[in-house]
């Protein structure tokens, strides 16, 4: 059944991380598993430098370069009780923000993930997205 | 690092549940997790009578029927030990399969999936997508 706004706002908080899908021009969509935090309307999902990707010049960026369209997925898979399912889906786009509300974002990060905190410098870029729409399922009420 | 084919074929088929990315006429993206199987090209997504949905027409559905094109992620989160994580994206494309590949799949899902033994009729449709590209990437070799 549906969840309520309030309630896809709480489990989205609590999730440890999430997918972001993204549009791509010729393969229609990409995901990738992603960190991210949640501040009021935004969601911030980083670029890091802890996990090695060859590159910072990701895919993910490309496609929110182009089009700032995305979404957030975060659920709870559990193989043999499906009545612990649900799922939560923020629909997002790209938006440009200042220095102070990237510093916020990035000491957020940082306390929601301790890996960043060993790093001085964890974020080779940071992308900040506006929620537009929040939709969520659950197989109990929550 | 980049995961080879052979992995990344492994990792999906080994795989509980993933993510199906699709694309949506005016957010870009939806994403939903999915329970699905692995047939040599082949990834069947069932939209199931078991979960409650309300209503078997979901917007999965309406996107892949505008427009073809698809993902499907599936990854490993620890967040404790990051050497652990991976992710296996299947770029898809969906196809027409006929009734003789479609209760193939049927039976995979099946034995896959407990939950679906149960009922005698579980599936309210079947999509079935061609894989068109693999990409993976892990922490540590694979």
């Amino acid at each position: 059944m549906r969840i309520g706004r309030s309630a896809c706002v709480s489990l989205l908080g609590r999730s440890e991380r999430g997918v972001l899908s993204t549009v791509h021009p010729r393969r229609g969509v990409d995901a990738v598993p992603a960190c991210f935090v949640l501040e009021g309307a935004l969601v911030a999902v980083p670029v890091d430098t802890v996990k090695d990707k060859g590159t910072p010049d990701l895919q993910r960026v490309a496609n929110v370069e182009a089009d700032p369209r995305a979404s957030l997925l975060c659920d709870h898979w559990d193989a043999t009780d499906w009545s612990q399912l649900w799922w939560v889906r923020a629909t997002l786009v790209r938006i440009d923000a200042d220095a102070g509300r990237r510093a916020s974002l990035e000491d957020l990060l940082r306390a929601k993930y301790p890996q960043y905190g060993i790093d001085a410098h964890p974020f080779a870029s940071l992308l900040v997205f506006r929620i537009t729409e929040l939709t969520g399922w659950s197989a109990v009420v929550h």
